[in-house]
């Protein structure tokens, strides 16, 4: 059977670029995967690894021949990437990404890829605080979302093999408008984010009577500010190019935030035991695997 | 060897308590451990996992030949749980407890102990958001901290003897005043517990063209809110009884994150990085493990 892809580079081979370069060569999905980056400690422990099967430093080395190139880093550098691999680039090359905004992102790519090949934005909701090659594994996405955001310019079968791709690594693929999906996960994924560098931010200097406060966190701080931990270029770029929706999820945590303080304040218990019991309720839903 | 204490009632044979219970049992602590609550079911359980030699649900049975009663319950309920018991205690009963919160807590506990005997408020900085007696583990305190907050009507023999205790189960025991403990627990401990339940509240009905966000939570969303799966009556007494210092810790939390907004609004790409930078570098300092 043909491979999904003759060649595939991956720009940007660290957790989520690095696991879908295994998990397409553990599946036989592409002819030969390309790593690019600017690394070349992780490009050679990708290589190493066998994240990929080679690996090209040079945009022009890394878009020629290639059929499908996955733009596999931070959101603010993904537009300035395709435009390095424009000249290089075959007619009809299948442009596509990863990233975790897709409305001003997959506007930049369409722009940037114009006249080139077809633009097709994905974001696979997968991951952790870890980051690099090392991380990466070829199991990362299965049994995880896959979110597409065609849009009016997407072409259909385009379409259709972004979303071969990664329900052949396991995913699970739903399509949606670039602004639903920001929306969403603005809520879901950015304002946690946001919330635990500002956790971090606000007790990680604070102290009594000359005790860190930061020596007696437990459990549950490590939990709400793991993420914190993520490589801050990363999200730089996510809260940047999500700020809209950022700002109004924002807004909601506030107003949520100001409840129970009001609650606390009044010495409303009865309230205050209510409010905690509907938020209880919300996550206790979600279940308890991560 | 003597046993530490003859008979200890532990009141609550939930997480804690029940873990307090299994520990002593297994060190060989007390010749007696009696498990007091109001839930029969939760009792029953205690009884079949081992956690505790006997049970009672009447304050009478629980407190008589005790030498020592650790209340293991909400801290709203220590002090009327004290005043239950002292009718029934003997002179020189020793009164411990495992709050979160110090301050008026042991206040609480001092004024309707007195002139029964000596009181030493403790907390072992352990658990999760699981309760019940379900969840009680005699390992729950190996390696974690315990802070006991002596006040100046704090009898030395009986500090010694509460040491002893929360060494023996392995926790590291450190002291240090009441109100001292109640500002660094309020930053690493009550603060993120408020902010994750803020969070599920915020997200818990956010929707966008008809799809849940909730559908979407990544594993980052379901370790920043973890804890607000936590039982919501405690955590009402808590925020209830550490008001002050929780309002200080929120306005410093408020603080970061009003700084982290401003600086996604201006688009300040080299401020934002370096602030969430310096956020990460906290979070990394803990290290990944629970």
């Amino acid at each position: 059977m043909t491979p999904l892809f003759a060649r595939m580079t991956i720009a940007g081979v660290g957790l989520i670029g690095g696991s879908l370069g295994a998990a397409v060569r553990a599946a036989g999905l592409a002819g030969e995967v390309v790593g690019f980056g600017r690394s070349e400690a992780n490009l050679r422990l990708a290589l190493e690894r066998g994240l990929v099967d080679r690996v090209a430093r040079d945009p022009a080395a890394a878009a020629a021949g290639a059929d499908a190139i996955v733009l596999a880093a931070p959101v603010g550098a993904c537009a300035p990437l395709a435009a390095a691999f424009r000249p290089h680039a075959g007619a009809g090359t299948l442009l596509t990404d990863v990233g975790s905004v897709k409305g001003t992102v997959v506007e930049g790519l369409e722009s940037a890829w114009a006249g080139v090949g077809p633009v097709v934005g994905a974001h696979p909701i997968a991951g952790s605080e870890a980051s690099g090659a090392g991380a990466a594994r070829a199991d990362l996405f299965r049994g995880h979302r896959c979110i597409l955001t065609p849009t009016p310019a997407t072409e259909r079968g385009a379409l259709a093999r972004v979303r071969a791709l990664w329900e052949e690594v396991g995913a699970g693929v739903e399509e949606m408008p670039p602004s639903v999906h920001d929306a969403l996960l603005a809520r879901v994924s950015h304002l946690p984010h946001l919330v635990a560098y500002a956790l971090a931010a606000a007790v990680g200097e604070q102290a009594s009577a000359g005790r860190r406060a930061l020596d007696y966190a437990g459990s549950g701080f490590r939990d709400t500010t793991r993420i914190a931990a993520s490589p801050p270029g990363l999200w730089r770029d996510i809260a940047l190019a999500n700020a809209p929706a950022l700002g109004a999820a924002l807004a909601e945590f506030r107003a949520a935030l100001d409840r129970l303080e009001r609650l606390v304040a009044a010495g409303d218990a009865a309230g205050l035991e209510a409010a905690l019991a509907a938020a209880s309720a919300v996550r206790r839903r979600l279940g308890g695997e991560g």
